[in-house]
């Protein structure tokens, strides 16, 4: 017997997740395994923003959300502590999706193994991961960005936003990347070389913003949106023809517009005028095709050409509010919680 | 001499048309022909919401608004007076762009011949001209229906409408056609052998039409959009997986909404959780593909399976009017006005 801790999702948010949205339990665990079952404990758990889209009562991605008094689903990187399952051994790195559980027992069919030598071992739940995949599928088969032409990416300093900037400099675009704050904006600047940074804070309404972004850029090409909102709206009239708008999140709606759309400006009459394409798209419809993104991105991971930023919240139970604070927070690239 | 009546376009309207954006006048015509010009005589003349888009004081897929003080643009089906081109002869029939006005001298450039024993010459206007290649296009470039999915077209008792209803019905979809009134429905359902009719008219708010939609339908492969506002908004939360929304017209927002938009629910979410896309699409983008249309079209057209119904308003002192009923009258089919 070991004991096992886990983050129960009890109650559905309205806006912003707080303590009475989750309880922290801890139960015995036996450690007696199946035939092909592993014992796990987590390393890392991922925080990351569709957790939230789950926690919407109307219909999303799933018919249905995220169930009530179970444990928080998530992706996590973990090591074995036993196994009884061929291939995996006492110390292997793993990643599982078994969510926020200190420790699981699972069958192997649910694991995937992590080879350390390849990249760091974190590197399994940001670009060689979900938001790498995201963020590369997202932007080569729904932007499209051809050399040249100007990227705008929200969320710019996020997960995937932050991989979408390199990825689209990578293909010879030149890119805006728009974030909360100034710190944020140095960063991209200095440190993933946007050509251009805009500060969305500093804009009180999408007029002002817009016509910033149009004397920045000259008008978008592709707009990778994580972020919805005004943002969006200062983007739309603005996009050049046949540009591509992928949805890849919409994180400022999150917190209570899911449920209850917030108003905004109709502008749907710009993708006539320029003969556009809003493009949703989503991270698992490109789980089979995770070979050929690794093959790509994971020498540039190891030569340091692409900066996998990572930003740590340490202890179990931090996880409620690292998840709330990815709406509000400042953190920069991919944020986790070390167990 | 001839005399030449023209419909100037004034003033830039705000909201709906009225008498004072455009002006009469009548003046002497030279019939004195250059090399290679044609005085021709216009027969009937197209009104299109692409010309109230025109009207807009910000941009649209002109950079520049309809000039003021100059004749009203716009498609007209006319004969030939007199020529001084070869290949064109008295009473020849010629699709131009001259707009509003009863007479013109044009060069054979701008000409197109109609051949009469095809069709009746006014489809050079609608199902064999600019609305068929809009409807065409739209549906099988951004529509891309499968036999079998439901496709849903909004003005769908219009000019474009009210041919994708019946492509769509020919690649196997099932369709239901949303309208303003019962009489229109019940032509879409009888004539146009809809699958089901929505009355718009007969809903006070999105949720309440969505619900209905949903019922009759169980969600939404592909919206042929050419009206917005409401009706949009009760059809994106009710998409299907990989929905295709093609914008070809926001009709709703012309008269007005193009210069302050109006304000709607955000429901971009949607296009993530469905991986669906929005598509904009203009007739003058498949220009250079006409012929294949035609190839395709006209044999129906002439063998009577595709319904082409055509309002007309008759006499030339009624454009400016009948222009503006698009937008409220109660015309089904293309609305042509006869000179």
């Amino acid at each position: 017997m070991i004991t096992q801790r886990q983050w129960i999702y009890r109650k559905q948010p309205v806006g912003q997740i707080t303590a009475e949205h989750y309880e922290l339990v801890e139960q015995p665990l036996s450690t007696t395994l199946g035939e092909g079952e592993v014992l796990i404990e987590a390393r890392w758990f991922s925080v990351d923003p569709y957790m939230r889209i789950g926690q919407s009562s109307k219909p999303t991605y799933d018919p249905d959300p995220h169930p009530l008094d179970t444990v928080q689903q998530g992706g996590v990187v973990a090591q074995v502590l036993a196994s009884n399952a061929p291939g995996f051994a006492e110390g292997d790195w793993v990643q599982s999706y078994t969510g926020w559980q200190t420790h699981a027992r699972v069958h192997m069919s649910a694991l995937k193994k992590i080879d350390p030598s390849i990249a760091p071992v974190t590197t399994a739940l940001g670009v060689l991961g979900m938001p790498g995949r995201t963020a590369w599928f997202g932007l080569t088969e729904s932007g499209k960005p051809h050399a040249g032409e100007v990227v705008v990416v929200s969320g710019a300093a996020g997960a995937v936003g932050s991989l979408v900037v390199q990825f689209a400099k990578r293909h010879g675009a030149r890119v805006l990347g728009i974030a909360g704050g100034q710190a944020k904006c140095d960063w991209l600047r200095d440190t993933l070389k946007a050509d251009w940074t805009l500060d969305y804070k500093a804009f009180s309404n999408a007029d002002a913003m817009s016509a910033e972004i149009k004397r920045l850029t000259g008008g978008v090409d592709v707009y990778f949106d994580n972020v919805g909102g005004m943002v969006t709206d200062a983007i739309i009239p603005i996009i050049n023809r046949r540009a591509r708008i992928v949805i890849c999140g919409q994180i400022s709606q999150y917190s209570g517009g899911l449920e209850t759309p917030e108003m905004g400006p109709r502008l749907l009459q710009h993708m006539l005028y320029q003969r556009a394409t809003i493009q949703g798209m989503l991270a698992r419809d490109y789980l089979h095709r995770m070979d050929e993104m690794i093959r790509i991105v994971a020498p540039w991971v190891k030569s340091g050409e692409i900066v996998f930023e990572e930003t740590v919240v340490e202890g179990f139970d931090h996880l409620p509010s690292a998840l709330n604070s990815l709406f509000t927070g400042d953190h920069r690239g991919k944020l986790l919680v070390k167990a």
